[in-house]
């Protein structure tokens, strides 16, 4: 027996139906907002992850040498591969370009819970528009993406990596020093960041400013303490532009403002933001997203952009979580050749009924009326029609409802009338 | 500037309209045949694919050890997965199991026109049932397959592996000489055929005999000549049941029967068959398939299998060669705020609009009115509304048709019932 690859999964058709639900609800909000789908190839040049990420994203990638000696890399993730998408082949079209995208990644993790080595992502970028509408039409976007998949139950966060880059440098720490805080902002272990802000020399009240501005979500009382740095100021006043906008135009008022967002990633600048589903435990996060600078690194001319991803494993972990009922596609109807005679006649029926875009199953294994009845019990087929070689002289079969059990005669050019 | 791997695609917006089209479409014609989706890893391990072509598929497939020293390969196609995650998993299930797939494949091929090495194929497994009807069932499912995504010309080609197999026996022809013999059968190169067979001494009349069945697409005739081989005469006389659904049950009577259809692939057995769209010349070949045995060298109990696979890329060609009008989610309305003071009122009214499920976009780059206009028009919106300060204090706002050019002043409440 051959096994399946550690770390990644097989999915069922139980599965599928739910991942294809949320694709499709996922596609259409995308839509509704003038998104439009782009796909990329599943491996690209190492070299554009590394360019991105830096040489340790190697350890972390699966990356190999195709037989011409390229190094190639199965993507970790899908904003850089967009990227240099749209610097190959987009920057002539008219911005802002509004471009979305579904596609399975790879890491090379120690699989464990809710973590596995191929995953699917849902994402977007805009590119060429840095407005406070064009933010917080993102920020709205994420947040109905997954109201519209029918979640109830989700938070959502905003930070600004600028604000956090200018309390930094009123603090004098330097890049290395940020290096070592920013993970440990990152998991909210405040107590850890003070003590090492202490040891870098910070003294103990600006500290606890520091750290009262991470953990405060008032902009007003944040404002008051940043008084005196403009450039910060001057980011929480667009900052604030962007949050009357969710508020007023699109209805978004339970968010929360979250200084210490760090999207552990370098190459976010300004707005960042992250939508937590808090039923999930340590493992909440469904979206996360910012604007961030990208273009130029890839060698196209710099232009605003922004983005977010949306994890499909945990967003269907929080709708199974809040028991939603999932739709499923049934087969509507079950055909039933009574014997050999009837089943060229029984195939016909099944293939009216599907031209017409009726679901519908037949048995295929000349199992006999009980079991096959069985069976499409099983299916929670809705009609079975049990075709006769009697009934068939007289130009009729047997329709019977599945839930009910009543049987009815039914004339063969009735059939699609009354399994509809 | 970072290159797109060699062979591998970016898909635009436009493309990616197509491919959803084509999915969708073929999604819908297998639910309603009671087919059901699952999904495999993109990669598998490496021996999967050699048990089930040898040795030689490395050179032709992308392979790679992943960090723990485990040998991978990037799958070359869906059926060898598939009956992977059957054996590991689905063994127990209600038979017959009618499986349906779609997934980007993977060959180390030489990249030229129409050939990738990343493609997507839909596929389907049926695994459990080897009645005619179920065949019958299958053959004609891949013909509507391709019938519903809108093409008018296919051709569907039907042959029997065991047939050939039969008549090699009765030709006395050793399995390395139909190793020889295979690929040029494969390739209708019957002059080659003829040669070979006289160089491994079958008689010019008995070889001549072999080559117009080869040929022949009526079925009376070919009994008549194999009339003494008994198990060939068994297996068409089978296949005859088939064609016959086909015909009657399915209304399918423009396929050919073509006795030199042989998959190129070992595992093959009994029935095969393969639809083209003549347009496409040369690679013509949009579907193939048949029925198989995997199940046992997989290390599952042997059960009757039967599958196929649809090449995506060639689907579209076919359909872009027929002209076929693919639809297109275009942007239905297109709002302008007329200057910045109406920008939280316009996002709020996009918003709206947005929550009734219409395709809305929004000027988001302050652009002015003229230069918006144009832009709606660009992208096809049918609908523009300009939202000036003016209007909007009387609580009303432009509704611009723009195809016709026609403007009219409606009210906020009203917008919804004009735009739909």
């Amino acid at each position: 027996m051959y096994q399946i690859p550690r770390g990644t999964r097989d999915f069922t058709t139980e599965e599928m139906q739910k991942r294809r639900y949320l694709e499709d609800s996922l596609r259409t909000t995308f839509q509704t907002f003038g998104y439009k789908e782009i796909q990329t190839p599943m491996f690209e040049t190492l070299e554009l992850f590394t360019a991105k990420s830096g040489e340790g994203i190697i350890e972390e990638i699966y990356s190999f040498k195709d037989k011409g000696g390229r190094d190639l890399a199965l993507r970790p993730e899908l904003t850089a591969p967009v990227i240099r998408f749209y610097v190959d082949k987009l920057q002539m079209e008219a911005k802002p370009l509004k471009l979305f995208y579904f596609g399975n990644c790879f890491r090379y993790d120690r699989p464990q819970k809710g973590r596995y080595r191929e995953f699917m992502q849902a994402g977007c970028e805009i590119i060429g528009a840095d407005t406070p509408e064009a933010y917080a039409e993102l920020i709205a976007m994420a947040y109905y993406l997954l109201k519209n998949v029918g979640l109830k139950d989700v938070k959502l966060n905003i930070g600004n990596l600028n604000i956090l880059s200018s309390l930094f440098e009123t603090l004098k720490i330097s890049k290395d020093k940020q290096k070592q805080l920013i993970p440990l902002i990152d998991k909210s272990q405040f107590d850890e960041v003070l003590t090492l802000l202490q040891v870098f020399g910070v003294g103990k009240k600006v500290a606890n400013e520091f750290l009262e501005i991470l953990q405060l979500s008032d902009i007003k009382k944040i404002t008051k303490i940043i008084e005196k740095d403009e450039s910060a100021k001057k980011e929480l006043a667009y900052l604030e532009k962007i949050l009357n906008l969710l508020e007023k135009s699109f209805n978004i008022k339970n968010y929360q403002i979250k200084m210490s967002i760090v999207r552990g990633l370098d190459y976010y600048k300004g707005i960042v933001f992250e939508i937590d589903a808090p039923l999930l435990g340590a493992e909440k996060q469904l979206c996360g997203g910012g604007a961030y600078e990208l273009v130029s690194l890839f060698g196209g001319k710099e232009t605003p952009t922004a983005g977010f991803a949306i994890g499909f494993d945990r967003t269907i972990l929080a709708l199974e979580t809040e028991k939603y009922p999932f739709p499923s596609t049934k087969i509507k109807v079950y055909v039933i050749p009574v014997n050999e005679e009837t089943i060229d006649k029984s195939l016909e029926i099944a293939q009216n009924l599907r031209e017409q875009g009726i679901s519908t199953d037949i048995d295929l294994l000349r199992r006999g009326i009980g079991k096959s009845l069985k069976y499409a019990s099983s299916i929670n087929a809705e009609k079975a029609i049990l075709v006769g070689p009697r009934e068939l002289e007289q130009g009729s079969v047997t329709i019977r409802d599945m839930k009910t059990g009543e049987q009815e005669t039914v004339k063969l050019n009735d059939i699609q009338n009354r399994v509809n």
